[in-house]
Parts: C-alpha cells; sequence; structure tokens
C-alpha cells in the first residue's frame, strides 16, 4: 500500500488522508471540496489556483529542507504571477502529494453555484406520447376457466383495445397476478410504442408521467411532464457532476479512457443526477418515481455515449465516428434509473460526429425542414453546433469554439454564477464601465461595492463589442494602446482593460480582459462564424434570412453584441431569434410525441454533415473570420452600428 | 434485538448463535448443517429428528429446572416412540430455542447426497437454433465515411446476410466499438430468433454453446450444448437447493408465501444453483461462462414461477390460475444469471395448474401428437403428471401422489442417497428377502453387513409389489398377520415387515415396511391409476397401447413392480417404456431448434387439460384404485404373474 498523507483544506476545514502522489486536485474531488476544475486536470486552464499554507514545496525557485508537494515549473510560469509564485500558490491540478500539507482555496478558484437557464419554453405540442394506458375488466378465474393471468389480460385487450401481438416486460409478470387481484380483476395497463405492455396498475388509472432530459456539458434539466396533458408539472436542474472530471467533452473523452474506471465514474455521475432529478421533481409534483413511466433524452454525442456507458474514446479521434447514429430506446433498469420497472428511455439519434442528440432535439423543435426561408440555427456551448437550411436541404457542423464563451481561458473568466458580470456597457468616448453581476439587480455605477468574482461568457461577448465600439480594441483584435484611459494599462505580460475596480469585486482584485482573452475570443467566434460561411458555400447562398440562437446562453447574450462581434453572418436584427433551451424542448416534444421520435430519426440521417476541417480553403476561411465582425464579408444590416 | 444463544450441532461440531425462538431447523439452516427437512418445517413429515444433548427442554413429560427449547407435544406422540421421547428427542422445526444447546443429529435424519439419474439421452435432435452467428467484414471508417458503428455494421448484415430491421441488445451497444476494432473490422455476431443481436466478437467465431435447464422439484440438472454440432459437452446437477425450504411444492409455495422474503429467498436458491451449473459445466468444457448465449428451461410450474421470481400463491389455491401459460423470453441478466451479457432465458409454456414446463418438455420430446397409437405418458415425480392420446386428441392431467414415491411419509423412506435400498426380492415361500442398496454392487445375501440407511421409491416399488405377489398384504392393502415370518410382527403401533435386519444396517434398527406406509403407497399409486381412468373415460377408449414412463424415476424402477402394483392400467409390458429424462430432452430440444419452441407453445395450448377433482365420480374411481392392483379392473397382461 502506498504512503498516505493528511491533507487541510482553508478555509473550508474539510481534512482527509490521500494516497502519496495524489494531486491536490484528486484530494479535492475526493473530499468534496469545491474547486474550479474547467480543463479537467489538464494542466491547460489555470482554474484550480490553490496556496500551499503548511508543508514545503520544492520547487527550483523555492529553498525547502523537505518536500511536502512538488509541481511541474512550466505550468506555473504560464498561468502564476511572480507575485502568487512567491506566496506558493500552484495549480492543484499539477501538485502531487508528499507530506502533510495544508492548502488554502483562493475565492476566485472555488466553484460557484452556476445559475440554471434551462426553463421550459411555451411551445405547443401535440399530445401523442409513445406509452399509453388501456383499462380492462377481466372475467374471474374459476375451476372451469383456469387460464393463466397472462392470457385472460391478452384476451381481454384484444377484445376491448384491438391491440394484438402484445409482449409483456419482464417486470411486469412478476406483479401481474397480485395487481390483478388488489384490482379485484379491474387493471390499467401501459403499452409502449402498442407492442409491449411496461406497466400495470390496480383500478382505473389515467394519469401517466414522464420524464424530458436535457444533458448539457454543463447542466442537466429535467422536465417532468404530465403525458395527458402535455403541462410540465415541475423543472429540476442541477451541474452535471461530470464537471469535476472535465469541463469539456474532450477532457471527458481523455478521462473516460485515460483513466481507470473512468468511464464508469463518469456514467455513475450522470446516471445518479438523473436518479436524483427525477426524485426531486416527483416530491415537487406529490408523485412517486415508479410513476414515471416513459424518459426521453437529448445529449451531445459525447454525452451520450457516456450516459448509456459507452466508451467514448473512437468518436473522440479522428474520423470521430460514433458508436451509433440511430436512437436507442433502453430499460431505464438497465441504465441504473430507479423509475417505473419496466420504463424504457428514448435517447434521440446523434447526426455526426460532435452533431449529436442535443442538436436533433433543436432540429425537432425548429423543423427548419418544414420552413421556405434559409435558417441558420447557431448552438452556442463549450461545442458550437449549426444547422443551415430549409425544406429543400439540411447541412449541419460543428466547430470547437472551446470554452471561451463559458468563461474558460479567460484571465477572469467564469461560469453564469453569483457575482460573474453577465453585461456591461463602454461609454465611446469616456471609456467608463458600466456593468451588472448575477446576484445582483444594481449595476456599478449605482452600487459601488457590487461583490464581482469575474466575467461569464454573455460578459465576455459584450465586452468583445464594446471595447470594439469603443474603439479599445481594432478590428485585428489588437488592444489599441494609444487609447488614453486609466483603465487601459500594461499587464505583467500583455495589455489589459479594467471592466472592474478591485473595491468593486469580492476577490479584491482588478477585474481586466486581457489581449490574450480577445484572442480566444476571436478564435472562438471565428470558428462559428468560419462554419456558417463554409456551409453557406457548400449550399450555395450568400445571405441568411433567420438567425436562430438556441441552447440557454443563447438567451442572455445581446443579440447586438453577438452580431457586432461577428459571431454569425449578415442578418436583419429583426429575424435573429432566441429560442431558449430549443434541445430540452426537442426532448420534451419527444417525450409527448412519438412521431417526433420517428421525425427525428428521419432527419437525422438526411441532415448533410459537413465535415469543416476538410474544406480546402478552411485556413482561409478561418483567418478571415477572425477580425472583427470579419476581415472582408459585408455587414448592410448593420451599417448604422459599426464604427 | 433478541436474545441470542449458542447453539452446537455433533456429530458435525458446526455452531453458532442463533436468535431466541428460533427453531433447530432455522438454526441448521442458518449454519449450514445437513438435516433432512421433507414438509419444509411444517411438522408433517417427521424426517428432522434430532436429540437434544445439553440445555434441557420442558415439555410436559420431562421435568427439568429450566427451558433451553421447547416443542409441541402432539407432534411428538405422532412422529416419535416412547423410547426416543425418553431420549429427548424432538423434532428440530418444532423446537424453538430459549437457551444455549447442544443438538445431536442422528444419522437417519442426515440430507443424503442424493443420487442425481438425469443423465442426456441420446435423442437425435435437428439443429436449428434461436442464435445464429454471422461474421462480417466492414469497411473501415475515414474522415469521408464517418458514420457509427451500428449503422455500419447493420448496414454489412443486410448485404451480406439479408437481415433486415436488426435491434442491437444495449450490452453490445456498449462494447460494439472496441470489438470492432480489437477485430480489425471483422467481427462475428449473434442474432437471436433473426431479430436482434445479443453477443458481438471480434474476428471469425464459428462455435455457439447454449445451455438446457432441466429444474426439477429435487434436482437442478444442465446439459451445456455446442450449438453447431448438438453435442452435449458436459452435464452437471445438484440438489435443487430449495429443498431446504420445503421438499415438495405445496411447501414451497406455503414458504414463498407466508415467510418474509420466502420468495425472494426460494429464488435466489434456484438461480445461484444455475449459475453454479453453468459455471461447473464450463470448466468441465473448457470455455468461459460469458460463451453461453442461449438457456432452454423445463420445470412444473410452481418451479416456473420460482425461477421467474412471480409469487406462486394463486396457482396454489383454487382455481389455480398460472401467472401465464405461454413460454417466456426473458434477459438472463433480469433474472440474475451471470452469462453472456444480452443472452435469453427461454422458459418452455405451461399447460395448466400443475402440469409445467416440464410435461411441455415430455411432449416436444415424445411428440405423441405424431402418433397414431394411444400413448400414456407417466411422468412420476413428487407430483404425477399424466399425457394421453395420440394425433387425434391430447388429454393431461395431474395428481397429487405426494412425495411417498420420493421416500418421504414412509417411516423408513429416504431419497435415492448412498445406503437406500433400491431394489428388492421377496421369497414367495419362505418370505426372505433379497435387496440392493445403493453405493453397493452387492446383495444383501452376498454381503450381510451392507450398510442400508433407508429404502428409497424404487425400492418402495419392488417391496409393494413383493409383499403383495407373496401374499404379505391382501388385495385390499391389509398386512396378512397371519402369514409366518419372523419378519412380520406387530409393531409398536402397527404391523410391520423387516426388510433389513439392524446388522445389515448403518443405523443400527431394523428398516420394516409398516401398514401406514403401504396406505401411503396406495394412496400415491391410487392417485395416478385414478387419473389415468378418467382420462381413458374422457377420450372414450378402454385400452391404452403404450405406456411411456418418463422423469429419472421412471428409469430406475421395475416395469413389472409398477405394473403389479397397478400403477397404470393394463398394458403389454413389451409397451411399456422408460426414456429417461424426458423433460431434460425437451428442454435441449427447445435450446438446439427453435421449431420445438413454437412446436411447445402449440400443443401445450392444445393439450385438454382434466382437472380430476371435478370427475363426478372422482371418488368412486380413487377408492376402486386404492387396490392392488385395482378392485374390478382386468389385466390380461399381467394374468400369469398375479396371484
Amino acid at each position: 500500500m502506498n504512503n498516505q498523507y493528511n491533507i487541510v483544506f482553508q478555509p473550508s476545514g474539510l481534512r482527509g488522508k490521500v494516497d502519496e502522489d495524489a494531486t491536490i486536485l484528486d484530494a479535492a474531488r475526493q473530499l468534496g471540496v469545491s474547486l474550479e476544475s474547467v480543463c479537467g486536470g489538464k494542466g491547460n486552464c489555470g482554474k484550480c489556483k490553490v496556496q500551499i499554507e503548511e508543508g514545503h514545496y520544492d520547487k527550483y525557485h523555492i529553498e525547502s529542507s523537505f518536500s511536502a508537494v512538488t509541481t511541474k515549473p512550466e505550468t506555473n510560469t504560464k498561468f502564476l504571477t511572480k507575485e502568487q509564485i512567491k506566496h506558493n500558490y500552484c495549480l492543484a491540478c499539477q501538485t502531487r502529494i508528499h507530506g502533510d500539507v495544508v492548502v488554502f482555496v483562493p475565492e476566485q478558484s472555488r466553484k460557484g453555484q452556476q445559475v440554471v437557464r434551462k426553463e421550459a419554453t411555451n411551445r405547443k405540442i401535440k399530445l401523442n406520447p409513445a406509452i399509453k394506458k388501456y383499462y380492462v375488466e377481466l372475467t374471474p378465474a374459476t375451476l372451469h376457466d383456469a387460464v393463466g393471468d397472462y392470457e385472460r389480460l391478452l384476451d381481454q385487450i384484444e377484445k376491448d383495445h384491438m391491440l394484438t401481438g402484445l409482449s409483456m416486460d419482464y417486470p411486469v409478470l412478476t406483479r401481474l397476478q397480485g395487481i390483478v387481484r388488489e384490482g379485484d380483476w379491474k387493471v390499467t395497463v401501459s403499452v409502449w410504442q402498442g407492442k409491449e405492455i411496461i406497466g400495470i396498475e390496480p383500478g382505473q388509472v389515467k394519469k401517466g408521467f414522464g420524464l424530458a432530459v436535457d444533458i448539457g456539458t454543463t447542466t442537466v434539466a429535467g422536465y417532468l411532464c404530465d403525458l395527458t396533458t402535455g403541462e410540465v408539472l415541475a423543472t429540476e436542474s442541477m451541474m452535471n457532476p461530470q464537471v469535476a472530471f472535465g469541463e469539456d467533452v474532450m477532457s471527458r473523452i481523455g478521462y473516460a479512457t485515460k483513466e481507470k474506471n473512468g468511464l464508469k465514474k463518469l456514467n455513475d455521475a450522470v446516471i445518479g443526477s438523473l436518479n436524483e432529478i427525477a426524485e426531486n421533481a416527483c416530491k415537487r409534483a406529490g408523485i412517486k418515481r415508479s410513476d414515471i413511466i416513459d424518459v426521453a433524452v437529448v445529449g451531445n454525442t459525447c454525452i451520450h455515449h457516456l450516459f448509456l456507458n459507452i466508451p467514448p474514446q473512437y468518436m473522440g479521434r479522428s474520423p470521430f465516428p460514433p458508436a451509433i447514429h440511430h436512437s436507442v430506446d433502453v430499460k431505464a433498469r438497465d441504465l441504473g434509473l430507479h423509475l417505473a420497472p419496466g420504463a424504457y428511455v428514448h435517447v434521440l439519434p446523434n447526426e455526426a460526429g460532435f452533431v449529436g442528440a442535443d442538436n436533433v432535439g433543436v432540429l425537432i423543435a425548429e423543423e427548419p425542414y418544414n420552413q421556405d426561408q434559409m435558417l441558420l440555427i447557431i448552438d452556442i456551448g463549450t461545442n458550437g453546433e449549426l444547422i443551415l437550411g430549409n425544406r429543400k436541404r439540411l447541412l449541419s457542423s460543428s466547430c470547437a469554439t472551446g470554452p471561451a464563451f463559458e468563461g474558460a481561458e479567460i484571465r477572469h473568466g467564469m461560469r453564469a454564477a453569483a457575482g460573474a458580470i453577465e453585461k456591461l456597457k463602454i461609454d465611446p468616448k469616456t471609456k467608463e464601465v458600466q456593468f451588472k453581476v448575477i446576484g445582483n439587480d444594481k449595476w456599478n455605477t449605482e452600487d459601488k461595492n457590487i461583490g464581482a468574482r469575474g466575467i461569464c461568457g454573455s460578459g465576455i461577448f459584450d465586452a468583445a463589442a464594446q471595447m470594439f465600439l469603443a474603439g479599445i480594441i481594432e478590428k485585428s483584435g489588437r488592444i489599441n494602446m494609444n487609447i488614453k484611459s486609466p483603465r487601459l494599462r500594461q499587464g505583467e505580460k500583455e495589455p489589459e482593460f479594467v471592466i472592474a475596480w478591485a473595491d468593486e469585486t469580492a476577490i479584491n482584485q482588478d477585474i481586466a480582459i486581457v489581449q490574450k482573452d480577445i484572442r480566444a475570443i476571436q478564435l472562438a467566434k471565428g470558428a462559428m462564424y468560419s462554419g456558417a460561411r463554409i456551409m453557406m458555400n457548400r449550399m450555395g447562398v450568400d445571405k441568411i434570412d433567420r438567425v436562430i440562437l438556441a441552447g440557454a446562453f443563447g438567451s442572455y447574450i445581446d443579440k447586438t453584441s453577438a452580431a457586432v462581434i461577428g459571431l454569425f453572418p449578415d442578418c436583419d436584427q429583426k429575424f435573429v431569434y432566441a429560442v431558449g433551451n430549443a434541445a430540452g424542448d426537442g426532448a420534451r416534444m419527444a417525450l409527448l410525441n412519438k412521431d417526433k421520435r420517428d421525425e427525428a430519426d428521419y432527419w437525422a440521417k438526411r441532415v448533410e454533415y459537413v465535415e469543416l476541417t476538410l474544406e480546402p480553403n478552411f485556413n482561409k476561411i478561418f483567418t478571415s473570420a477572425l477580425a472583427f465582425p470579419h476581415a472582408a464579408d459585408k455587414f448592410p444590416h448593420l451599417k448604422n452600428l459599426l464604427p
């Protein structure tokens, strides 16, 4: 057995023993310490900064007599200031334990409770659920007619409801006779897709309940629905607990592939979160978990694989084939979900590579295949997904925007949690900044001590757009140091523009946008823009009639900021819509209307996937798309706005 | 928490703590002490006699200062001699523990290792298994053709083998991509019933393995078969561990219904035995348990329900409807069987009431529906099952023979274990007895000290027949005390005839057949005979062309003894056949040929079940059938034999 050492985390006081050579991040996960880790422990994001308080650490620049921890020098140079290094800061994921140690987790490294913004929308959904209930009254068995309950039941269902050839799920069979007698020979059966009896209840029961689930990379949302009315009885959401193993899908694929029991841990995490969501939603609605007789799930291809316990390693590397495109129907019990014993889980189909079931959810919610107008649907997340087309033809693609829009790889970036700057304006003349943080209704001009902790995605959009419009950054993205403003200064390594002064924050530091942040935003929005452009070329169109911003994030960004930085090609602002969590809506539709499941399988197969990296001019198109809003393209609809 | 007391069993020395008020039988089960219990603890069989060695027990006839155990006086009077009572004997199931105690388990109460006689027979079986294997070579994925593995595989199967509309079992999906790459894009899939991919292996694999299982009330037998040749690679059998909870089906139904977790215990027991049989058979054949891709199971209706974890309570009381007649296909994993992850278990259909899947096994093995001759098929077990008919019409019935044929309710009865007298002859003149015991090739005339422990079923048949032929018992069954023989004597309560003298036994007591034993045999054989007679009346025939003795037991009894005591109506001895374990053969056929499954479902539905107790003349017919061989019927084929 390995040596074990004591570790204490401050200020939480959480403590325990960990094996020699474990990283501080491992220890934090093991002890339940809230610690940011956007990259999942690869040393790429710099978000898990901690301070070694006791014990010493043996680095090239620290003299110590013994080694409580060792760390990799190169990551320090990259993510830590000299000041921080002097005060024993290090990255938790790159620092291994070789002795007893006390670790301080500074405010900005603690994981905030993300604000979950995945409310169900008010779309009208036609009701035709996959599960239907049938009531039958049986003739009691006698010595002269002692036929078995199964045959008696099937016979009566055929007589009363003209359903033939039904099979019966095994758990129903084990409970059949008891329930028939409990109901005094009157029972209600739940039939899945007109084929299989998946549930049985005594007496006459009309209500039935289902759960639509949108598993996002960051957030899991569940919508408990009444299958007879379509009503959403409860919405429950929580952080996807897989975040602890890597914030983006590539980190999770890496974790699942390389770590011991990695896939099992990721799968257990998401299954556990669904059980919890189901439990909470049922409590809220006053029903039991075993009343849930159907489930529909969307998620991107990686999430899809992890949810189904399918190793994601092959879809994580070229040529990126998923295990399956087609929708999957699997018994909830086979997944470890504790719902009605016979319940199925319907997982919507994947399109291709990283364009997964969540995008299909958007597809069946927005139905571009029933439109004449040329639509561009943008689902902004850690991965960007794009659909272009109309009833004649549909293209899809995905682009790695990176986590910049979610606040990662941004010096003061953070998730949309309390304290995040979510909106901001810059006066083009004075260059003064007004901003608003999540959890506080006031702008900083009204309340100086506003408690900002960082900037989240929508704030980053605004920052880039406003800095561009105020001339602080040039078309090329370069920060223009000729501008006169106390907020504009040369930082330790690069130019930076202060958004919030230390006294407006909860972290006692100036919150600034640095040159590298702008570069990250350019890469992200450039990927999105060039994806749309390549698809337009492939489609042979040079004009988009409508832009649909899908995804919860799309509802919170400022449409104009998005247009100004050049997230998508020119379009009339009147025809840019945010439709909220369309993926979740798609899941709800598939739950409530089985025809939507067929529609999903039909269209998932027919959407032509465009592999952007195979486009011969990709680099050229991408490079032009890095500029604000674009190096060459015209934006007639923005002509009054752009400098 | 209850008080706990120490209990020690002798001579095994097994010891442990048990809760106050537990019975000695409970304690024996808990500590793994081998102790007979035919009735499952109801105090009806008298087989669990034990002797209290230390501690005292407080009964009306024993003076004691304190009570280590208490027992029910009435059971003692019924099953114990005065001598035994004086020496602190009691029934373990009726005696509760209230203090520390030492218990001696006498030889005749120890459970013998039953001789398992369920070898597979040499029937020719046409091969057409439900699982077929298909080999396909896939085109590797590229960036230009990155379609998912599932779609790629289905496409190739359709092209190469013209199989369409295949579904894929969930565990296969989780392993799909890894196996495709392990096999370098060449794989073999196992397809169930032309519908579902239930397994996948890298490369080309031709062999496939299946397990046919005959779950008897007393014995579980498994036949590991090569699905490509039909060969039986290994036969494994063991006592059905449910025996510990009751030896006959009614006791087990009682246990499942009344005891806490009773069903679960019975189900766990039989599932555990199947896992063990599978493991042992695979070891013997040099394969892995996960190589077993198909299973076919037969058992009587009660066993069928307990195996499928279906509460048997309703089929245990009038009007006795089973949960299901139709065959059941259920995933092995849903039953807790550890075989190939996607394997199905096919459980053959039930006919009616107590005529279960085992009888259907006999039916498809013997195929009376393809014969012109009038067949009577008798399956002798704890329950007797009868089939009468030919290609024109088939009747079935079941009769409660009671456990007499298996040695229960017989003073010196025992199972077919080492030491059981299995054959015997009585000289009509001298009334001297020759017998042979299991585990010893010699007859007692060659080796006086032969170590008999009791009499098993085939020995009981012989004893009744030989005593009748020797005039020791009359046609009415009464022991004729006028016969002069030192073996014939008045016992404590009733007349008895000594089969083995104490010095020929391992228990140091004379082994005798008592008047009550003869009555038990009469009831058992009378039930069988009258069942056959009522069916013949219903069929409108007065002659049987062939009698088939099915069941392992049928192979070990003497045909002539069976005819002489009147187990079945008159038939030419040339046309009385023992066919061995036909139920097990039926399971093997269903495993190897899926058409036999359809045949089973087809005929199980068409066999007309005759509820014997509804027959108006039942009592009259039954009473006449009690006589040896019958009160009124003629036996032209036995005329040279009968007195």
